[in-house]
């Protein structure tokens, strides 16, 4: 493999000018970073990112950990950490942490371990304490989807309480009574933000909690079938569906399809997020718009400037989500 | 931050056992070796990923590149590959190429820079001479989704076009002669593999390739919408539709679902790719079965055994889809 001094020959230059124009270093000419880079690509030379990252003592390296990247909701967070780590010509390094306390601890290590002095983290299990520990010990680490009071101002989350609280009013105010919760069964906050919400709404409207109508399941379309077929088990009692997410609501409505039951005439659906595949299914779904991509921008465009002591962005900690109104509700039937 | 010396005063060892601790040796007794993490653990001792690797000129990172995570395919195999860097203590690097020249090849460089001496990579638009020159170059590189003749060993694909004529076949045998193709319009082999195997299958059974048949757009669900509409634009003039993938079935459906055509009564749809939404569309999607999960695994064991000179997994260079029949097909209505 070519040598730094295989690249500094070709290129006619010294071997500090070589390493200048590498670091980018504002003394290289033009002239000479010209040569160099087009000496390197002639010798497929790749300076070793790990030995420059220990000379700088800096990184390239944005780190991300998100639950789970197979999930349309995380892919859509990635890709957006990912645009402002390719427009800032940084690097990004995904984790996954399942929502499992040893697997984001370990996902966190590995980023830390990789010396990303910027981090974008959802960890949802670690608890507060150790956060906070990790916080005052990563200047640059940020947390998304989680508010850690301590640290408020390195936190950029959603108000999911008030997400579930504006949906299931929104039934409400269509005229339904007896309305069903299809719940995450991951023991995160999410979820538990998000069914006091919707508790949080009835009880306002003077309707009393009937905890047989919250169903669990996983945060999926196989979640929400199952969740739906064990509501639909225990009796056809209600009229309308608040969802913790679309994809359990495409569950949901799947299950309602094969079962005759039309959406919204017999029964009205809500989901949360607005992921992409809300807007293709039949009818098309009134959901929750959680603004994901400005989300993870701004957290990834301020573990950006912690790290690098750039200029701060001006950051949202809280974003409020809307409804979004589409096809899947209707006043009751009766 | 605490350093290494830190380490070994506080667990009673010298700085040599903390080393060889972190370095898995095996002359690290079990004692010491508790000793050490106990007191990484109580200073927050984070070894240096980037200075280990440089010190064994190994490497614990397995890199990927894939188009895009936030498509639900992707996502899929993002998973499964990590599935593989977990369970063997590798820790993943995941780059996007969007299936643009460009970006592969940062994302590719961006690997390499940070030494991932194992990489599963799946670049559609790098020119065939330029992957030859650095498959030759690094030894733990494995293709996916791309056959390279000169490197069929350290490739594993999918016989797209086998997929789309099993598809098409399928609506043939069906009594369909007037069968359209939703295509991907992105110049990528995939597009046009799948392309052809429509035509073949058509040929084959002595039906002329009618190219105002073939719409393209983005392979998601909103390029399905457009092409959709840009087909009923031209004419309702057939009876079956073979799609480049699920997401663009979805957008398909979706047309046809506002427009009042029901299918399969009016015009049978067949996806590709098996992704998890196809079961939950309503009908549910007849598609081709992309082993994408298998692939996947298969490659990054095929890469990890490559970089590390470890026993050779048995490898599927090239897999065979397979038609899932569901409920988007029927005979011609006449």
């Amino acid at each position: 493999m070519a040598t730094i001094k295989d690249v500094a020959k070709l290129a006619g230059v010294s071997v500090a000018t070589v390493s200048r124009v590498i670091n980018h270093s504002p003394k290289a000419s033009d002239q000479s970073r010209q040569a160099v880079f087009s000496a390197m690509e002639q010798l497929q030379y790749h300076p070793n990112a790990n030995a420059r990252a220990l000379a700088q003592q800096s990184t390239e390296t944005l780190g991300l950990i998100v639950s789970d990247v197979s999930d349309p909701f995380f892919g859509t967070m990635v890709k957006a950490v990912e645009q402002v780590a390719y427009n800032t010509g940084n690097f990004l390094l995904i984790g996954n942490g399942y929502h499992v306390l040893e697997k984001e601890r370990q996902a966190l290590e590995q980023l830390i371990r990789h010396r990303c002095a910027a981090l974008v983290v959802h960890a949802q299990m670690i608890p507060e304490a150790e956060l906070n520990g990790l916080m005052a010990h990563f200047p640059g680490m940020v947390l998304i989807n989680r508010i850690l009071p301590e640290y408020a101002s390195r936190c950029v989350a959603l108000d999911d309480r008030y997400g579930a609280w504006l949906a299931t009013r929104h039934l409400i105010q269509q005229g339904h009574r007896r309305i069903a919760f299809i719940c995450s069964r991951h023991p995160i906050p999410d979820s538990t933000d998000r069914l006091q919400g919707y508790r949080d709404a009835l009880t306002e409207h003077d309707i009393a909690v009937d905890e047989k109508l919250i169903a669990y399941g996983e945060p999926d379309e196989v979640g929400g079938e199952q969740a739906m077929t064990g509501l639909l088990g225990r009796g056809r009692n209600f009229t309308a569906i608040a969802c913790y997410n679309d994809p359990m609501a495409a569950g949901a409505l799947a299950v309602m399809s094969d079962n005759g039951i039309d959406v919204p005439q017999d029964i009205s659906l809500v989901g949360f997020d607005d992921v992409l595949i809300s807007r293709y299914l039949r009818p098309r779904l009134t959901t929750v718009r959680y603004p994901v991509v400005a989300m993870a921008t701004q957290a990834a465009q301020l573990a950006l400037a912690l790290a690098n002591g750039g200029p701060m962005p001006e950051v949202t900690n809280t974003f409020s989500p809307t409804l979004v109104r589409r096809h899947s509700v209707a006043p009751p039937a009766s």
